[in-house]
């Protein structure tokens, strides 16, 4: 496995795999790395001829209250997990190259990236875009995989790569949890024992939901009762039910739909879904 | 010579010249060509194994009040022309396929976009970089070739193409002139007999700057006066002298600089200028 520190080189890498016929496959990242993402790597090497990890903490997608400078950063344990996974190159730019002082481009998707997260973190899809363009640009990929505990992100980065005709198939792995229900994140290892317990009422109260829409439930603000109930333990950012292309609220689920929620446990944010498709969608 | 109507028939067309190591030369135009545009074709295929010319009037780069709807169209001679000089494909995209309905990305460069026409067409260079963003995403070129008559048009993609690390080689060909000076432009076609005589005064004004900056004058505002006093015979959008790369207003020259102007001429709204390198600029 080869680590890559800039974009020139990255791109020369990628040139010489694609005028080699190969295949590239992508898992951009911020390290920390954990079974969600080892999932998306373990896809990008068996549907590819070459993967790529990028591990890059993002200073472009963290307002100024938040967690940027103590993001884990654990990069030689990721790196040997990419190399036992079969990755061909790591990706690690740094943020001096990546954001000189007189940078000044950016990628906004409009829509789909206001609601959400991105009505409660103002310019973190502007970060996340510019950043995966950025990537995109010097990995070159064929296909890019996203995990779907940040499903509002894949279908921004999808309605991002569908309107720029970026050449990339875009693919959303499902959410990996602990034994316990947990959805993995490198955020987890913020919260203490007793934050960890109550961190389960996100995962619960999915479930809650997941089993009244299998029974039968088809009203939104049923639904999003049902689950703020099961929050009460932490505190709840939003609690959403949206269609899982536009991200726009939907009041009777008659299609599919993503059921999404934010909650600080502590001081730390955490988020989870479930999308749910009635038997009936067309 | 190919045409091209769709953005995955132009992407599969770049990626068999990518598998075959082919360089790619790329001319983004509106079409209605003319001799500066066929310069921009010459050094493309001259300097790359296949070149391709995009023709896209592209409505994101007007305002309502603009001259969208009655621009110039003359395809059949475009592709005639560029046939003519060797170009391999020309990607001809429909304007209902690059913004459907729900389109809603777009790439912005700031500062550098800010002053100049970016001051005067608000919205401009936001539709200039996202249409181009989208045709080098489909093109996929090595090199794209630009006229240095949209002088701030190429320091813009300059910008953005370093920033976003897109791998590309940005080219910037002189400006071409109709034998008495006037530089050449799609929009030359819209001034009556009279008109065409009173648009001389755009390069009148600024062969009168380069004759007093060869001389020695290095005041910004001095230079500034001579030219708008030049152009009396129409009516000035702005006279800027600037840095070249960063587009910022200079006001003694000690760089290279940008003297660059925009003047309506009846209804026509012209553009016009040159660069000047002091001797002595490090």
């Amino acid at each position: 496995m080869i680590i890559l520190n800039t974009a020139q080189e990255m791109r020369d890498w990628s040139t010489r795999a694609w005028a080699k016929g190969q295949q590239i496959g992508f898992v951009p990242t911020m390290g920390a790395l954990h079974e969600g993402h080892a999932s998306l790597m373990r896809a990008a090497v068996a549907e590819n001829n070459g993967a790529v990890l990028s591990i890059f903490v993002n200073p472009a997608q963290f307002a100024p209250h938040e967690d940027f400078g103590r993001y884990p950063r654990t990069f030689d344990a990721d790196c040997a997990l990419a190399d036992d996974l079969g990755v061909a190159a790591v990706y690690a730019p740094a943020a001096e190259a990546m954001y000189p002082p007189d940078y000044s481009s950016y990628v906004e998707v409009g829509g789909v990236s206001e609601g959400l997260c991105g009505a409660s973190r103002p310019h973190f899809y502007r970060g996340v875009c510019t950043v995966v363009t950025k990537l995109f640009n010097a990995v070159k990929p064929h296909r890019a995989y996203f995990g779907q505990k940040d499903a509002q992100q894949t279908a921004v980065i999808r309605r991002m790569v569908r309107d720029l005709d970026m050449d990339i198939e875009i693919i959303e792995m499902p959410i990996v949890r602990e034994a316990d229900g947990l959805a993995m994140s490198s955020r987890n290892r913020y919260l203490s024992p007793e934050e960890r317990e109550r961190a389960l009422a996100l995962s619960r109260s999915l479930q809650i939901a997941r089993t009244a829409m299998a029974d039968g439930e088809r009203d939104a603000d049923t639904l999003i009762t049902q689950v703020r109930e099961a929050l009460e333990p932490v505190r709840v950012d939003y609690v959403a039910l949206v269609d899982t292309v536009t991200m726009e609220p939907v009041t009777t689920i008659k299609q599919p739909v993503l059921l999404a929620i934010a909650a600080y446990v502590g001081n730390t944010r955490l988020i989870d879904n479930i999308k749910f498709i009635p038997p009936d969608a067309h």
